[in-house]
């Protein structure tokens, strides 16, 4: 099923050592710790935590699920010599010390997957980074040579966001966007708190997390760029302007055999009117400027036979272009409006997790165009329509997001897919980063302060 | 509270017998066992089991709510002399046997309700059928005229249908309309099965019901037109074809921030049109000819930034015409086909639940109507267009449903409402009704053999 059992079992010609670099390190059954084949191998038993039926996996944040695959992460980084600390709001760092006292790069994703998600968004990488890690703390003690920051692997608490809202959980409080306090009062849909949830399974940790110089990742694309350009590696320039919108609808219940239609006011017939207009808000700009959907959505009292008094959903606007999503969100809150009066019924909207358009450090893109160029892979340029750590972490400290092609461009759901191949040429462009940041690459970019991402209007000034 | 309390406290004039028939019956501290006095005490306090905040109450069947109206009932009805019987799927009877292996005249409804139901719904007829016989009892004790029937109060279980599906569950497997082992094996949306949760709480009974001869039922209108033309009792003529539709709506799970619009195919988007289908579909007949609705309605994985894969829907249709329910079936199935077809992804129908229109027997309206004049009040004939536990029973024996008036009509919601005196008045005709069916009313209507309500096609014929 993986690749160094492939590898072991055959010298076939095709295994060239350029063209398909994940089986041509190793071709023992007992392949070196930091190798690709290691890394392929713990890549794909990680996937079978919480595995679904159709090659997804679910192991949303903070269930037992979860909890397995942090159980392996400290397990595998312990063996490895590495320090695991685990923060109040559950992030897990996997921290190697070279210079006592100086701060560390962090590099790394998160674990937790969506329900019913793809095995590689998150986990991708993070266990990618554990092995840049492993390669950095090996390459050091061969050449004998300090350098001038410490490394840590950070696993980020709750980046996918599907059970405890606002996704992007454990990076942004960790970066000083959210607040602790209110985060780990957070519930899901069922009534958990973050707080007990973390309880629950062991990770509410008490330790301080390591202070952060610099920041990468990497991760899939989750969009058709990269595969249809067929280039080898993206990286992230600017993240797209973001919000949400909380909508509840609030009809009136009634029983659906006893009740004339014209006396009904039906929240989910105003709320389905909702959705349409959230879908349709996209005809009002160019060809995927922006895009929007209702996710979440909950009807009460979900009855075959009452009509509904209350629909909850949330939307979600994106573009690279903020005065888009402005432009489109005030036209939905009008419509909205429309339906509400039509209806007869109120419909409550209220803006949240608004997230501004940012820049990644141009010192940054750089440093992964060296690496990737070091690797002689292929790179471009390119936006993120996802929110990712790296945007929160990018708040913070200089921030690095680097990209791998994924097949048909899909994500967030079982049918989520990257090669091997691709995984490893990742992997070996991670490494050479995280070599440069721990030897004091990005670290001017601070400046003397805090460095934080240029938003939009600094951009634009 | 209650109009015991108010009757005790002051003699005022405007307490007339002819007038306002509940306090009349009793002045004193300790009413009557039977007297409406204690009917009412016994109704408010039942009203008080699962009652939320804005004066509606929630007992969905089978929950820890349902056991406690089950063993109010099972405690009232021992007190009082009736021998409880428990039933395979869960119904209650209190028998009263008058005469030694003589079938059982029925009377009764349910007491379970919807989510954030009315607290009449149901109750309102049991609780009348337990004071009803009660003082066909007194009456009998009194005379010492045997009667030719025995007596039992039933309880129905899962009328509502809320929380295991289809509704009207209990009559229906007593009527022999649904196999016992196929309901006990339907599961909530949480995959317990009826079997389950009737074990848990102790309601999974082994005796041999009683066996029918006729049946009796009050319920409250759910509608405005005894309200509307100030008619104190209405009798039902005839039941509304009714069906729902199961709708699966299939799509493709993906990121709400990375897949393009035109990569979509998105569930909810698809579903809200097929919600906005059955609304719109009844403006294809007459105003008021065709009642529609959506009210169960689950979106996947319902993550805020997941496009939904699924929604599962059920849609429900009823009128007066069958054909009118079959065009609009029909119509439907054709748009959600294209529905389908525009936005490339599968909809599954299927019909079930259907229910024809049925006629109750003449002799049972006529009945109705006589025990009427005899408390000097007013009726008229109606149709219901909800579904009841009469409904199903008219398949197995002649059947007499009646209604009191719904202020505003409206049900299935904490608002439902029914005034004390309207709720004296209707135990005052159920009584009468009894008290002819133990004397052999309508049993002649079963001409040999079990009688069978007129279908459609048999009342056209």
């Amino acid at each position: 099923m993986t690749a160094p059992s492939a590898a072991s079992s055959t010298s076939a010609p095709s295994t060239s050592a350029t063209s398909n670099p994940a089986p041509s390190t190793s071709a023992t059954s007992n392949p070196a710790p930091s190798s690709d084949a290691a890394f392929l191998t713990d890549f794909h038993h990680v996937a079978t935590i919480g595995a679904t039926d159709n090659d997804g996996v679910d192991r949303q944040a903070l269930t037992p699920e979860d909890k397995q695959t942090r159980d392996w992460m400290r397990a595998w980084a312990e063996d490895k010599g590495f320090e695991v600390r685990v923060d109040a709001i559950g992030n897990m760092f996997a921290c190697l010390e070279f210079v006592p006292d100086a701060p560390f790069v962090l590099i790394g994703s998160h674990l937790d997957s969506q329900p019913l998600g793809g095995r590689f968004d998150g986990a991708y990488g993070v266990i990618s980074a554990l092995f840049a890690a492993l390669r950095v703390k090996e390459s050091i003690a061969e050449s004998g040579q300090v350098p001038r920051f410490n490394l840590a692997v950070v696993n980020w608490f709750n980046e996918e966001g599907g059970r405890f809202a606002p996704s992007i959980m454990g990076s942004s409080v960790y970066a000083g966007l959210f607040g602790l306090r209110e985060m780990l009062a957070v519930e899901d849909l069922e009534g958990t708190s973050v707080a007990e949830a973390l309880n629950a399974i062991g990770y509410n940790g008490t330790d301080t997390p390591p202070e952060a110089i610099s920041y990468a990742e990497i991760h899939i694309e989750q969009g058709r760029i990269l595969e249809r350009e067929a280039t080898n590696i993206g990286v992230v320039e600017s993240s797209w302007y973001t919000q949400k919108l909380d909508i509840d609808v609030l009809g009136e219940q009634s029983h659906t055999g006893a009740t004339a239609m014209a006396d009904r006011h039906d929240a989910l017939v105003a709320g389905s009117k909702v959705v349409l207009a959230v879908a349709d808000v996209v005809k009002e700009f160019e060809d995927e400027a922006l895009v929007s959907s209702v996710g979440q959505h909950v009807v009460e009292p979900n009855s075959p036979i009452v009509v509904p008094r209350r629909v909850h959903m949330v939307a979600d606007l994106r573009s690279s272009d903020p005065a888009v999503v402005i432009a489109a969100r005030d036209s939905l809150r009008k419509q909205i409006a429309d339906i509400a009066r039509d209806h007869d019924i109120t419909i409550n909207v209220e803006d949240f997790d608004v997230r501004d358009k940012r820049y990644f450090p141009e010192a940054g893109v750089e440093l992964a165009e060296k690496a990737v160029a070091n690797e002689g892979l292929s790179i471009r340029r390119l936006e993120t329509m996802a929110g990712h750590d790296s945007v929160a972490m990018n708040h913070r400290v200089p921030a690095v997001m680097m990209f791998v092609p994924s097949v048909d461009g899909v994500s967030h759901c079982e049918r989520e897919f990257t090669t091997d191949e691709d995984m490893v040429r990742g992997l070996g462009v991670l490494t050479n980063v995280a070599t440069e940041l721990v030897a004091g690459e990005l670290s001017d970019v601070r400046d003397g302060e805090i460095w934080v991402g240029k938003s939009v209007a600094e951009a634009r000034a």
